[in-house]
Order: structure tokens, then C-alpha cells, then sequence
């Protein structure tokens, strides 16, 4: 297999971007994800894949909550700033506005929607670990169109 | 959780559409799925959702192998075509144009790119089943743009 075309087919794939959110203890982080998708409609699952070398995924395991928050289209630097790792930028939540409500759903004020989830399920996945959850809480936040990949021209992909 | 809420907000997510070819013994099968993403960059995995009640995931389940086929912008004809049930439509491969390698790679001739996986897991997910799969080869088929959800006005989530 050549890794090049390898990696030119698999950007061929499309994706939106999120933020996920979440709090373990009185630690609330964040990162911005585009491998996510829904898996089930009964019960409502989705899989969301997370980078073992993160400071979020063992925040996630312990408290096995988290929320996507889905990005508004325009929102490319957002999705940006927050896609950088908290383990180097540890203060990036900085002048980010988020509502924490005392049942660990937290909610991008800036977003277009936010799933609420509930772990199920950690699946080694190569680097990454495939988080299987519940979705028990949604909401919407704004109207609009969601930011994509394309639009955002990145590239997490390959 | 309000139910409409729910599914308005999951279909904020942003999906493309692909063909996911399979092979077992002699029967060849194929479904449209937008369920789909990349997990894991080394190793290339992917992890992919298939209907319990379908006739290719126990395809799937004995022969291991599968390739998803991206379809092109301008597609949505041939996506909705491919994704009638085969238990409901057992010629709905007549008439479409693929090549089967003697690896058991399915290539659909007119998609966009293909991606050959051996599936590593299959994952019990509500009325889905989560399969994760290793990248094993991969090729271009033509150039161009993928064809989105969007695009297709198709709204499988939710």
C-alpha cells in the first residue's frame, strides 16, 4: 500500500468539527474532534475516537461523561485554538465561554448543539481510543449550517 | 430528552456517503453507509456501523473482509439505489459496475476512491453493530469532490 494514496483516500472521507467537552472533579477540558459519528438510533449511540496521548481521554474514563458540542459554520479558528493539546497549552480554555452544569454536561455557549454522553465502551483503536457512548441529553444552541472539514480546510485525515 | 430535539441534534453531524462493498464465498453484496470514520492514523484503522438486520453484516462477520467505496459529488441517485435492503432487494447489485479482485477487494468502478479493510473487531452497538477495521490497501478512482449527506439531502441520523 502506497501512503501516499493511502492518505489521499482517506481525506476523500467527509467530517464536521466538534468540541468535546469534559470534567473530571473540578477539571473541565476540551479538544476538537472530527472522528465522530452516530453508531445506533435504538438506543441513540455514538463513537467518538480520542488520541491516547491526550489529557482528556483518562478524564473521560474516570468520569465516562462528556458532551459534543457541534461547531457553527464560520467557527474555524475556534475549532483551532481548541484543537490544540492541553498537555502543551494547558491554559487554552482561557476566554472560551462554556456553561458546566452540576451534572458534568458542558455546554459550548458558542456552539450550534451539544450531545450529552455517557461512556459505554473504551476500544483500543491504534493510537486512539474508540469511545462508545449513550447520548442522554441533547440540546440546540443556535440555527445554521454546521462547520465542516472542507470549509475549515484542515486535514485530520490519512 | 425530547425525542425531536435529539434528532435534530444529531443531524447537525456532518457526514459523507460510501459504498461498503463485501464478498462472501460467491455472493457479493454492497450497502450505502454514512456511519463511517478513520480512528486510528498507525495503524490506519477505521470503524464502520452496519445494521444488525441486514444481509451483509454476517458477510462481513465470516469473511472479515470489506471495502468502502466513496462515492462522488453527484451520486445521490446511486447512493439511494445501493441503499435499499438487499433482504428486500436481492437484484439491486444488476445493472452497477464493479470489479471483484481474487483478494476479495470489491471496486466500485464508478465510485471515487476505495478503501480495503480486514475487520480486527465487531462491537455489539444498540440495533448496529460497530466494526473496526485495519486499512490494507487503498486507490483512487477518479478526482473530484465526495458526495456529502449534504448534498444528497439524505437523513439517516438521529
Amino acid at each position: 500500500m502506497d501512503p501516499k494514496v493511502k492518505r489521499q483516500v482517506l481525506r476523500t472521507y467527509t467530517y464536521g468539527l466538534y468540541v468535546v467537552m469534559c470534567q473530571d472533579g473540578d477539571e473541565v477540558n476540551g479538544f476538537t474532534a472530527n472522528w465522530l459519528t452516530q453508531v445506533s438510533f435504538d438506543p441513540p449511540l455514538v463513537a467518538v475516537s480520542v488520541e491516547n496521548e491526550t489529557k482528556s481521554l483518562p478524564m473521560i474514563k474516570n468520569s465516562r461523561k462528556f458532551t459534543i458540542n457541534t461547531l457553527r459554520s464560520g467557527q474555524r479558528d475556534l475549532a483551532g485554538h481548541m484543537g490544540q493539546s492541553a498537555l502543551k497549552k494547558p491554559d487554552k480554555l482561557n476566554g472560551i465561554s462554556y456553561t458546566a452544569r452540576p451534572d458534568g454536561v458542558i455546554i459550548f455557549d458558542e456552539g450550534l448543539a451539544w450531545t450529552a454522553c455517557e461512556a459505554r465502551e473504551f476500544i483500543p483503536a491504534g493510537d486512539s481510543t474508540l469511545v462508545v457512548a449513550e447520548v442522554v441529553d441533547a440540546g440546540m444552541v443556535a440555527d445554521g449550517p454546521s462547520l465542516t472539514m472542507a470549509e475549515a480546510g484542515f486535514r485530520h485525515a490519512g
